[in-house]
């Protein structure tokens, strides 16, 4: 018998009819004869409310309370949920992230999950009864309720699988991952079978389907991992399967194309060139939880000086500026308004001219690359928010995804 | 120095803002030296929002995950009291009713405080930290969470109290208790003390301050209760003490007018006059959680037989009646319409003129009386619902109350 830990996310719980539809689907499941557990997001739009409700007090994300505040959002939607089941004729019950003995370490808001004591939920499960565990929750040594930070329910689903040695399966609002994003070119397909690499490519270059977190556990603890649609009929959607590369036996060059607008680029001038100085801007930003990508060094005129550039987050702009005071560079100039393009594909690495179909595309289209930065298995290109439309459709086509079977 | 435990309602963190009043009333007790341990309801609303969001999946009071719904209400509030507190620069941080140790059996949404061990709270205390508890809920033996029923916060405050040997104040939204209903009567009155006997007769006659239970509990645990309103400036609301009769030095012969719409009359003629066969129709009706009062019995013209007469809230009017189906009345007679209007004081055990002032007084209005009851300390008329504002005001002036001094 297979376990199955099913995840419901804010849209699928977003109302008392959206967790009626999401408990058929999982009385399907269950009719299937698979062993299944359940975690919940709070319904949409409830964090928001309760953050705010904090926030007019003065007190954000990382306050102790407001994790009190937030927790209650999903205490309420699994409750719901299990009776939701229970109308089904189904035995479930509510496990807040404390009953469920999910150990947290890590500051309030943005905290890690040290241990999982599978325990209740194995023994729920051991009785026939469907467990619902509140998601994006636990509580710290000393007993205080704890928050995983945003998309914290993946990461919850994705760690109660790993205990239970199950399957995680992912509903979300789409039917899984696609080649790129719908809304941009109707041509994106839905992508079958994924390697967890990839995965994480996609989510850190904007693709939003999976926070990157949970598909680094996933990865780390082999986490069969499914993305699927809690709006379809039960059992329609197929989803995408997101697996361990060698498991994936018909590998595409690339899988698909991310974006992410609205992005920053820092360019420090004549900066020390010794690897201290360098260390010292880039730990600075990291401390201050700043990601960093598109990192390109040239030698600048002056000797044992260099030019580093790099991108970050259009919002985390001026935070950055702020670290950065504090380097010896002659100048720094900001610049706004920039985006990424993303192509990700395990057969990157193995094409010489992944590069000239990027540039040829681009060029066709005369969108300008500022920078362009690689990795194993994946391409990036820095150009100007206007043309990013123009070029995910460009790139879909290039890369010869437009033809793509799912 | 004197622990002092204060419990705000609904009305009094029905709001952000009314969360912010309260926390000033709270600060100031802190700054006259007092220790001070906070309980709190849900916010005003809330209780009933999220048992319609239950009701709505076909779940009702008296289920275990309705019961996780509405616990989520009063771990809002307490963290967002917490919350208010530090913005007075003092420490605080809130307990959910399971981290208070607050152990209860019986069932959901009926369940009793069955153990309190206070520690994690007075540990609190003992730094310096105000502990802000959220009423109303506990945690069963093997861990889900329970709630004590409407009005349970007064409970989990007088339970603190005791556990404490603390003070209990109340706070709500009126100024203490009252000769009886402003509304009704403006020449009501504060009542500046009152024992826990009376005010336990005015609750359970319809005076709405104060929970029954929570009435029954300070009495059994001595704990000295003071209701006060949280409407009023710091330290502007003087409120109503409640103690041992013995300890109220001047003592008057009626504390207060109670009245409680709605009630029906059941009537059952010709029924075994036996002890056993009446002892099972108030069984069942007790079974079913239906309360009585103003029972009358007399004997039918039948031999053996007799006629038992007593009132219900309107409410329970149609379980009655399935409960009493199974008697072996010759006829079984009900009828809505009626209220019940009742004088509470210590000093009308000692009073010869008591009924003769009731019936004068309601006489002189014309106001039909179909039942009156008595007990040590108090005397209640049965009469229509058209009559009650009369005849509340024709009492308040019959026994003196009009010029009572608070």
């Amino acid at each position: 018998m297979t376990t199955r830990v099913m995840k419901f996310g804010g849209t699928s719980v977003g109302s008392l009819e959206r967790i009626r539809s999401s408990a058929a689907i999982i009385a399907a499941e269950c009719a299937r004869g698979d062993s299944v557990a359940v975690v919940v997001s709070a319904m949409a739009g409830e964090t928001d409310r309760l953050l705010s409700l904090a926030g007019s007090l003065g007190f954000g994300l990382g306050d102790e309370e407001t994790d009190v505040v937030l927790s209650a959002g999903e205490q309420i939607s699994a409750a719901l949920m299990a009776m939701a089941l229970r109308e089904h004729g189904l035995t479930s019950r509510s496990f807040m992230g404390w009953q469920a003995r999910i150990r947290t370490d890590g500051p309030p808001g943005a905290a890690r999950i040290s241990g999982l004591d599978a325990s209740p939920i194995r023994t729920a499960l051991g009785e026939g009864c469907i467990p619902v565990m509140a998601g994006f929750q636990g509580a710290s040594v000393n007993e205080r309720l704890r928050t995983l930070g945003r998309g914290g329910t993946d990461l919850s689903a994705v760690a109660l699988a790993a205990a239970l040695s199950a399957h995680c399966d992912i509903y979300t609002d789409v039917d899984g991952v696609f080649t790129t994003d719908p809304r941009i070119e109707p041509k994106a397909r839905r992508i079958g079978k994924i390697s967890y690499d990839e995965m994480l490519e996609l989510a850190a270059q904007g693709a939003k389907v999976l926070q990157t977190r949970s598909a680094e556990f996933a990865k780390a603890r082999s986490v069969p991992l499914r993305v699927l649609s809690s709006f379809a009929e039960p059992g329609q959607s197929e989803g995408t399967m997101i697996m361990q590369a060698e498991d994936i036996a018909e590998r595409r060059i690339v899988s698909g194309i991310a974006y992410a607008r609205d992005q920053a680029r820092i360019a420090l001038r004549g900066i020390s060139a010794d690897s201290a100085a360098l260390a010292a801007v880039f730990g600075g930003l990291a401390e201050a939880d700043i990601g960093v990508d598109m990192i390109v060094q040239s030698p600048a005129s002056e000797t044992d000086r260099a030019n580093l550039e790099f991108t970050i987050d259009r919002r985390d702009l001026d935070r950055a500026l702020v670290c950065i005071g504090e380097s010896d560079a002659r100048d720094v100039l900001s610049e706004t308004g920039l985006a990424k393009v993303s192509v990700v594909g395990l057969g990157l690495n193995r094409r010489a001219d992944v590069a000239r179909i990027l540039y040829g595309a681009l060029g066709k289209q005369k969108i300008a690359i500022r920078t362009v930065a690689t990795s194993e298995i994946k391409i990036s290109a820095l150009i100007e928010n206007d043309g990013v439309e123009h070029a995910v459709r460009a790139l879909h086509a290039a890369y010869g995804l437009d033809g793509a079977d799912g």
